[in-house]
């Protein structure tokens, strides 16, 4: 395993949280107000963002797929990360622009390791898809499951998940951001959405 | 990492080797002479035995997918293999089946970690996916590059890269028969077909 890994260069924050939380409107936020001052701002989001992450994101969101085996939806997973990595992400931290990503490893490690049975091994294999490249920031916009649900009702594969289910990925993302809250800020998505926009952007100015 | 798996009933034979070294062929003669003497015997391939596994296939082979990062089609490939270690070879193994399949996570050590750029992290990775099952077999039919291309020229995106590539994946293929003499078996895919099929069937039988 490689050691973690902070770009050097740019600014890398993550957007976590359940499904209907906000996350791609605080995305778009943050970007307009770190645009307004002069940032390059590239808003991008897992998975789907390259051209085979988008024929990933189909297999894995499609309810035609029906059951897969809970390691093989993380390799997908992984391998969308991988290419998004390589592809997207480094090359704009490369030069020197913010990326704002909506979901990164975190909601695989909250899915497939806490909403699905615990995966062992899950987390190594995830570091090693991201050559373990690391957010400087990850917010989580917290909110209770059956709220985030009722706006968008079995949606994909993933949202048809039962209520239990996504209250075991909520506690994960909670668990994630207590084990370094350095690189974390957990806000409760329930607040109003200019509130958590100012409160995204303080930290992130901070940084 | 758990423990190295070998399947307590069944057998699991799998064929490995470059492009058009007679896998397929010999896979389905193994197939003929074991049925021949009552066994139950399932012939199977990766990727692609799985309904994802298809897809997946679909997406590493097809020249239209372009350039990947070798983390993202390892990472692909994996999944396919979980797939199919899941639903395809654990359960006919359970049943007391003999298991062929035509390539496993040799291929990929090969291609992901020999024939391109190496990869560090690859193996724990791969015997991740597949939960560490290992064949009680593996048969390498070892052919010079030159002569197994030459049949199927240029036929999908693998097969279009370059010799040096191919020669990589064949000194692959010898290196993890030589870490592990007792479960491998490597011959001379030159030889006539009816000599390499006896001399699996041979070794298959002291199983």
């Amino acid at each position: 395993m490689r050691p973690v890994t902070y770009a050097p260069t740019g600014l890398f924050v993550a957007l976590e949280g359940g499904e209907g939380a906000g996350k791609s409107t605080q995305a778009a936020l943050l970007r307009d107000a770190l645009v307004a001052e002069g940032r390059t701002v590239l808003l991008t989001r897992e998975p789907g963002a390259t051209a085979v992450g988008a024929e990933i994101r189909r297999i894995v969101l499609d309810p035609a797929t029906g059951e897969l085996h809970p390691r093989t939806e993380a390799l997908l997973y992984a391998a969308d990360k991988a290419e998004h990595v390589d592809q997207v992400v480094r090359p704009a931290l490369a030069r020197g622009e913010v990326v704002v990503t909506d979901r990164y490893v975190d909601s695989s490690l909250a899915y497939q390791g806490g909403g699905r049975d615990a995966l062992e091994g899950l987390e190594p294999m995830l570091r090693w898809a991201t050559g373990d490249l690391r957010p400087h920031l990850t917010v989580v916009l917290d909110l209770e499951p059956g709220a985030g649900l009722s706006r968008f009702a079995e949606r994909d594969r993933i949202e048809a998940e039962p209520p239990a289910f996504h209250a075991r990925v909520r506690q994960a993302f909670v668990e994630l951001a207590e084990r370094d809250p350095e690189h974390y800020l957990v806000l409760d998505a329930r607040d109003d959405v200019d509130t958590i926009a100012k409160l995204i952007l303080e930290r992130v100015r901070e940084l």
